[in-house]
């Protein structure tokens, strides 16, 4: 068992520093457009030996140290009770928008065993294969929310901050019952087997610093601190996009890691978050379009600037992208392991 | 005449506090709607009566300080040599995206005169209306690249990544030919009577910041070098959007106003910015949905924040949104004025 990332989370002397993808477990890979090519992606999502065969794939053929759950963070927006569709054009669509205290009264909090068995079905068929560790997840309260109230994807979040500014009420209670969902559905991804978990707030970073510190940031530490009371072992990655602006407030989640995207140096980033958080990240995805040896350079920066933090777990600033050449990725991960060593 | 904003521009002691919007002549306004209503978005943009028409409208409804040239940032681009339409779902679309050298080689720079007269036309007009300070602008080098490059917006900017990755010597190609269309596009600008420059650097902001140092920056300095050595009287504004990571060396530009984005607090922007810039920034634009009152503490909050700056021109930290109510455009405005006198 490789247990170097578990040891990274936890702020341990590693021999090298360990390193997964975000969307490692994605298109780019011929491996998965195979599994895929049979299946829709919800269908891929919801059959365990298929996600737990997506899942595995990338684990050999880059070398990574950490598994990530095949998955989608609105599959718990699902069992939340919305309709949710994806398509190939336009991304995930949440056919009936949350606009209302009604439509926030008829969500309910998914009991995981009997509304997405499948997820806990693929992490236990996932443990008796993996030599790596297993990363369960969920999206953070306030991304979760965003879809919820937008429908999908959107540009300028307005529906979103409409209800956050006008709608105070409104916004939280959505985001109390959001909270609660991540909380159980994490909770029970650790107990079926998941052996890190990382929260995903990937449109944290639309907000204003002071909306996320007051808007965004509470729910992401209440589920922090309950999931640790839970589950004390457990290491707590928190993921924040786009997350230059809102650093130092991130670091208040409480979270044993901050992932952090590339739009930040690595160096500010180390400065802001200070000696007691490790840091994951942080190398633009497009960046695997470099030449090798390019690649190797932005490796080593990395590596060195975050040798001041209290740990560095190596990733790419936001998920793989499906146009990636395999051999430039598996390039990266060897790069991690070989430059770290010395 | 109101030089209340030239002056700021210059960080001279100012009574109060001047405030433009970005796009505040645009579709929030039903006046805007009337003109727009019968001319297509580019036929508007080329028409100087027109033109001039809208660019005055929220001079008046407003209140604000400043004028700024109703056009679009692409008009260059098609002036270029480019073939631009608007659609009204995708946005701009450059229907032969520029991918090769020969593509690069056939782009011209364009001379105002010939190739855009109308918008030299447009600032004569406005200059004889106005009452305001007028502010002409062109898109910042890195940003044109990109809709030239992607053919139209984008979401990860693979392409434009790519070029800048794999052919570095093509996208500096471009983007010597870029610098020099700014160049010349802003001072015919300010011959025609543009009273300051924005430079837009919308996208700036994907890039990791070795790669905006490297690959935006550098050119932005040597527009700001060139147009200031021409026109050392005119004020120039550099508007980085998505700033947070890169501010510091935004500064290096050598504009002689930051303009920034609403993602990072204006306490930390100052920090970042030092006393030598002035700061102009930096409301949500969704924050112009609040309720009146809220508006007031947010205006209050950042103009208290920004006195720490050399000087401050008060705006929103991206576009005014379709959406928003004309009220509680107004109301910020007279809070902008109100509390920087007091």
């Amino acid at each position: 068992m490789n247990d170097v990332f578990l040891k990274a989370c936890r702020g341990e002397k590693v021999e090298y520093t360990p390193v997964w993808l975000m969307r490692q477990a994605g298109r780019y890979l011929p491996e998965y457009q195979a599994v895929r090519g049979n299946v829709d992606f919800l269908t891929l999502c919801k059959t365990p030996e298929l996600a737990a065969k997506v899942t595995l794939q990338p684990v050999d053929i880059l070398g990574v140290d950490a598994a990530i759950l095949f998955s989608d963070i609105l599959i718990a927006v699902e069992a939340m009770g919305m309709n949710l569709e994806f398509s190939d054009k336009k991304g995930p669509v949440l056919s009936e928008p949350i606009r209302t205290k009604s439509a926030v009264a008829r969500l309910t909090v998914p009991d995981t065993e009997d509304s997405m068995p499948f997820v806990l079905e693929t992490i236990k068929i996932l443990r008796k294969e993996l030599k790596v560790p297993l990363i369960g997840f969920s999206g953070a309260p306030f991304t979760l929310a965003t879809y919820m109230i937008e429908g999908g994807s959107s540009k300028n979040f307005l529906h979103t901050k409409k209800m956050m500014f006008q709608n105070r009420g409104l916004f939280d209670y959505l985001m109390k019952k959001l909270t609660k969902t991540v909380i159980s559905y994490l909770s029970a991804q650790i107990v079926a087997g998941a052996q890190a978990v990382q929260l995903f707030d990937s449109w944290a970073g639309v907000l204003a610093p002071s909306d996320y510190k007051e808007s965004a940031l509470p729910y992401v530490k209440k589920a922090v601190t309950a999931i640790r009371k839970e589950h004390p072992e457990t290491p707590i990655i928190y993921f924040v996009n786009d997350c230059a602006g809102i650093l130092k407030d991130a670091k208040k989640s409480g979270a044993d890691v901050i992932g952090i995207d590339w739009r930040v140096d690595m160096s500010e980033a180390v400065k802001k978050l200070g000696k007691k958080v490790v840091i994951q990240g942080n190398l633009d995805p497009c960046a695997l379009f470099l030449p090798k040896e390019m690649i190797d350079d932005r490796v080593i920066d990395i590596l060195d600037k975050a040798k001041a933090a209290k740990g560095h777990i190596f990733n790419l600033g936001h998920g793989i992208l499906p146009e990636t050449p395999v051999e430039n990725a598996i390039a990266m991960v060897e790069a991690v392991h070989k430059y770290s060593r010395s």
